[in-house]
């Protein structure tokens, strides 16, 4: 089963690589920018069928390695197969 | 309005780092994990309430700056206002 993790900056937290995408985007001419927020997405293949299990080992990966929960958060989604 | 982009590497694109992110995943004992991707989420705030106008700045920003496009692949996608 696909699981689908999108790791964030917590609101407040200073993330440097937006602010120079956004300056970066401005000084390009696109002058309707109002903002730039960055995440990462990490797909993840877990062997099981059952929703809730890959929920929890999602949940299992971010607080482990993947995202650093004192500044960052997380979201989960299961990719329903087509 | 806010727009949504993902990019992606291309099938067959080396990405180290999620191979990095899987062998350290399995070295943990997540020993389901069939597989990672990842990718880069980036949200911008376009001045517009026209969606397709939105959509074709943010390919343009791809194009011009956040992808490159010889190895990673983009997809846009229009936050409904909630």
């Amino acid at each position: 089963m696909q699981v689908t993790i999108t790791i964030e900056k917590k609101p407040g937290v200073l993330d440097p690589e937006a602010q120079a995408v956004n300056q970066a985007l401005s000084s390009l001419g696109f002058d309707d920018l109002q903002g730039v927020t960055m995440g990462r997405q990490i797909t993840v293949s877990i062997d099981t069928d059952d929703q809730e299990r890959a929920r929890y080992r999602a949940a299992k990966m971010c607080e482990s390695l993947l995202a650093n929960t004192v500044i960052e958060s997380y979201t989960i989604e299961i990719n329903e197969p087509s």
